[in-house]
């Protein structure tokens, strides 16, 4: 029989009653305890640090961790989460480096004005009342009412559980009643009284990481409240396709995904409606952008097939679903819309990101890269546009780093090394150093080439002669913090690992950019605009992005941060329907190229791996 | 304490267990044993007849049952079930004029042949796989295929639920699968292989009695099976109004009635597919006619409003509501379409009659009247259509009539009276007489006219001088059959009350054809055709009929029976889409008449209280 066995998680002191021989990654997963993990748990990452205080408590050593861990480590109880067993009663210690931190998101980006034109309309109506020469039935009565009211005919119908209700809504409001309808054709409400003033919508944006939603009061078209929270699907991955590999495993794991994905929405919902004051059943439409991924976890579509060569997506178009038939909480008559997406790995929340920009309406030849753990590029202007995805993990999110974390309080964000080699560096919070996020780990890139420590390949330069540069493991590492500067009292470093893991991802997304820009025949100077997009953009040092060859070289004044330009699109489709029909012109107008397919990558791609890239040959 | 009890219902011998000091009458409807009731169990209309074997177990004889009982019925052990309280374990005997019996139900009637043109469709497709030159999302590839295939532009929904399944419905078919589509516009089903050639509909008639259903192959047009069961609404009454009564008392009670009419579709629909050997998962589209309540009941729309003035139905227009909003058990993405009614009174049902009869087309004036427990008539041809609703009641069913019983095995069908004044009757399946039905009871009183049995007052002549005609607890009654020719071995007989009733009965009916006829300004001279619609329609003797008034007098061979339109007319809806908007149109075009409301009413119906009604006076 199998036992009960009890952990506490610390600092927290969060106590759990598990089973015997299950792995304290598990138990936290069960409790709802955030670890850092790109694996999910197979020992591959070596992310899911813990600190055992009771070491006789869990199962030995395994390869994984003396492979992942120093022996100092080792001893001081440092394990992996995966990798142990629990046998009994146990207290373990979450280091920060490993907690799931929740941190200020970026929820706002560039806008653009819209005309005011929402797919759902109120309209308050005073009916007559039935009597024996007039006794049409309850819905004919409204709908004659209504188009009375709105001088045009009508034919709508009508939510069935509406329907079932009508008699007694309109008897009981005394005949004084307000209609929403949505997208001109279907009844989604019949409320009593005057309520026409109370017309909601949400806009959300669920990225890998971070779902961001915006309450919009469709009577002004104005934002009244933003929430955010973490994406807790992490629990089963940091990336899509760690989670695309958990929902594969078991159809019960694609559901566990879709349930946080609602429970997600639902959480915004009620945050912002609460802070507002505003009644979530007064909210009657919900925009859900996000990449193919979430947009396939979010509808619990087998995304399996979006992970395999093709990459082939479920659907294309947009999509309307009664909210309670995903159990989104707004009004029980709500439609939720996805908007369109591109390809398999070009989601609806790049063709937000193409409409909050409105490059497609722009004669500027424009770039738009939104850099995530997958990067989409968008080259084009008004005539057309060619997009491409190009895989760049997630080393600028602080994943994949040793050291790397995610923009949270304590992440080293700027980093400048001196001529004398001296390290000068700033935290988010200026509070004491955890780790380095992903702005600094364009910095310490550039510095460190621009000062020598590394040549143009990424290797480290042997000759430098600076303590701050050592062999650790078998590693060359370059210490940008000390161990008594940080509160893990380890140093902070960036590693020869680390550097190679930053060249593969700004090399995927220059060659992106790059084999767009030959496929449209054009060049730096062609380019009007860069629009950078993504949660870490607005951090990032221009210049510095362009010494390590992120973009391409065009003049700093033409490159702008736009942040999170994925909700500011949605909320555009659901402030007007014609950004609505927009999205899905842009979503069939622009051409996806598969940048596997194209038989100019592998070499562009191996130039890229250079800083900032080989110089083209003059033939 | 309430403790528990056992009642055993003969002659099944049926053991339930119930608890003390429930009427017999709640545990025969608990254990779903079939007792006739009007009154629902009020004690009103003394239908609830049951023997108990052993007086002492129950309650003692109420006021009620005095009024309804004779006093050598209550020797005989007689009791009314509603009024009797079960104290101890007891055995009750339901004599067979209590039993609700299952009996032949008129299902076919007049058919029109219509062009063959369903609102599903289906189609093969053979559908390229996706390749790295080739990545279209499933859903595009599809519709794309669908395109060339059908050499027409596709823009369709699709079902959530089969959307989620859509990769790997098509992968594991391997690329070869059939499509199902719902008036032009959404996608219910995608199967592997090609299944076109199964395609199947079903059309219902919910009956206040009954439920008819013809399983159609959409393929052919043709009716592959029939089935009819009885409406096991009845236990909550046998007319509509006490169904609504019942209904408004709680919501809860709403939901059983709802109940009932669902799980008959569905037994319709398992057991016609059972016996034509059609997958139920292969109907994806049923439609459904029935009269205004029965039509709020299977909605689970409050028929309160419908019951009380000024008779006010919820809606009008058809309604499409997914299989499985109403748990109806055909294909998962199926459509129940439920037709138009017209109003209160006068519903879907009764659209069917108009275009199965195809009086909405012809040159011809017709009269079309459907004879149940609510008889609507409509008047009129292709300019244009009147139409009302008679409360004639349930006494051509057979009911509200001392010895009336509904058309089964042992009920009297035909009776001749001679002039001798001796009695022929003729029974169904020649059986011993139980009972006298619908049919009968038009020949009992056209008889007794005819033979100065009664005067054209409908009061019995005591002038005439036959041991048939005698008093009976202060009543008067003919006798149609002696005891010993009967298998209760009791007279069966037609009393004043019963004449009094039939009066009102055909009265009602009469006084509907004769002010639609006033209204559209028409003569007997002008009527083309009767139409007599309904389930006993076929057996009753048309001379007979205009003898006592209950339809204009026009020549015999103008009088048409058409049995069950009402199931017929759905079919044809089920067939062709034509159909479908023709019926629209009806329900639109149709004036309705309120009868209470017309200024004539009370006249016309006072005349037509004689027999067969008085003369017009000439002024």
């Amino acid at each position: 029989m199998i036992s009960d066995v009890t952990i506490v998680f610390e600092p927290e002191g969060k106590k759990v009653v598990t089973s015997r021989g299950k792995t304290v990654f598990q138990a936290a997963k069960e409790a709802g305890v955030g670890l850092r993990s790109e694996c999910g748990g197979g020992g591959l990452c070596g992310k899911c640090r813990v600190i055992v205080k009771n070491s006789d408590a869990v199962s030995k050593l395994t390869e994984a961790e003396r492979k992942h861990l120093s022996q100092s480590e080792i001893d001081s109880g440092y394990r992996l989460a995966c990798q142990t067993k629990i046998i009994r009663e146990v207290i373990v210690m979450i280091p920060p480096e490993t907690k799931l931190e929740y941190h200020k998101i970026q929820v706002l980006g560039l806008e653009r004005k819209v005309e005011l034109n929402p797919s759902v309309m109120k309209c308050h109506l005073l009916l007559p009342k039935p009597t024996l020469s007039d006794f049409r039935p309850d819905l004919e009565r409204l709908l004659n009412s209504l188009s009375k009211q709105t001088q045009k005919a009508v034919n709508l119908e009508i939510d069935y559980e509406i329907l079932k209700k009508l008699p007694n809504i309109l008897r009981d409001a005394n005949w004084d009643a307000t209609v929403t309808i949505w997208n001109d054709y279907r009844i989604v409400a019949v409320e009593p009284g005057d309520t026409s003033s109370e017309l909601f919508g949400l806009a959300v944006d669920i990225g890998t990481s971070k779902i961001v939603g915006h309450l919009v009061d469709l009577t002004s078209g104005k934002t009244v409240g933003i929430e955010s929270i973490e994406n807790p699907q992490v629990i089963h991955g940091e990336d899509t396709i760690t989670r695309i590999t958990f929902a594969m495993a078991d159809n019960a794991n694609l559901e566990i995904l879709q349930k946080h994905a609602i429970d997600c929405v639902n959480r915004v919902l009620h945050e912002a409606c609460r802070k507002a004051r505003v009644n979530p059943g007064r909210v009657y439409e919900v925009i859900v952008v996000g990449n193919t991924a979430m947009h396939h976890f979010f509808l619990r579509i087998q995304p399996k097939y979006v992970a395999l060569s093709p990459y082939t997506p479920a659907v294309k178009s947009s999509i309307n679903i009664a909210s309670k038939e995903l159990n989104i909480k707004v009004n029980r008559g709500g439609i939720v819309t996805i908007l369109p997406i591109i390809a398999g790995f070009v989601g609806a929340d790049a063709i937000a990101d193409v409409l909050a920009t409105g490059i497609h309406e722009s004669e500027k030849l424009s770039l738009l890269i939104d850099i995530g753990t997958n990067t989409e590029v968008f080259i084009g202007n008004k005539d057309n546009m060619l997009c491409c995805s190009c895989a760049s993990g997630p080393a600028f999110e602080g994943a994949h780093i040793k050291h790397g974390m995610k923009a949270v309080s304590g992440a080293i964000e700027r980093i400048r090394i001196s001529p004398d080699l001296e390290v000068a560096y700033k935290t988010i919070d200026d509070a004491k150093p955890t780790g380095l996020c992903g702005s600094a780990v364009i910095d310490v890139i550039a510095e460190m080439l621009k000062n020598g420590i590394i040549n143009p390949n990424g290797k480290f330069n042997s000759n430098i002669k600076t303590k701050r540069l050592r062999k650790n493991n078998n590693e060359m590492e370059f210490i940008l913090a000390w161990n008594n500067e940080t509160t893990t009292d380890r140093e902070i470093t960036f590693t020869q690992k680390d550097i190679n893991e930053t060249l593969l991802a700004k090399a995927a997304i220059y060659t992106g950019c790059k084999i767009l820009m030959k496929r449209k025949n054009v060049e730096e100077k062609d380019i009007g605009r860069v629009f950078i997009a993504g949660a870490f953009g607005n951090c990032i040092n221009r210049e510095n992005a362009k010494v390590i060859g992120l973009i391409p070289d065009v003049p700093t004044e033409k490159i702008e941060f736009v942040g999170n330009t994925a909700v500011m699109g949605a909320k555009m489709t659901l402030i007007s329907m014609g950004m609505r029909e927009k999205a899905e012109l842009i979503a069939n107008k622009v051409r996806y190229l598969e940048l596997g397919n194209d038989s100019d990558f592998n070499q562009e791609f191996s130039k890229a791996l250079f800083l900032p890239h080989e110089v083209k040959q003059t033939s």
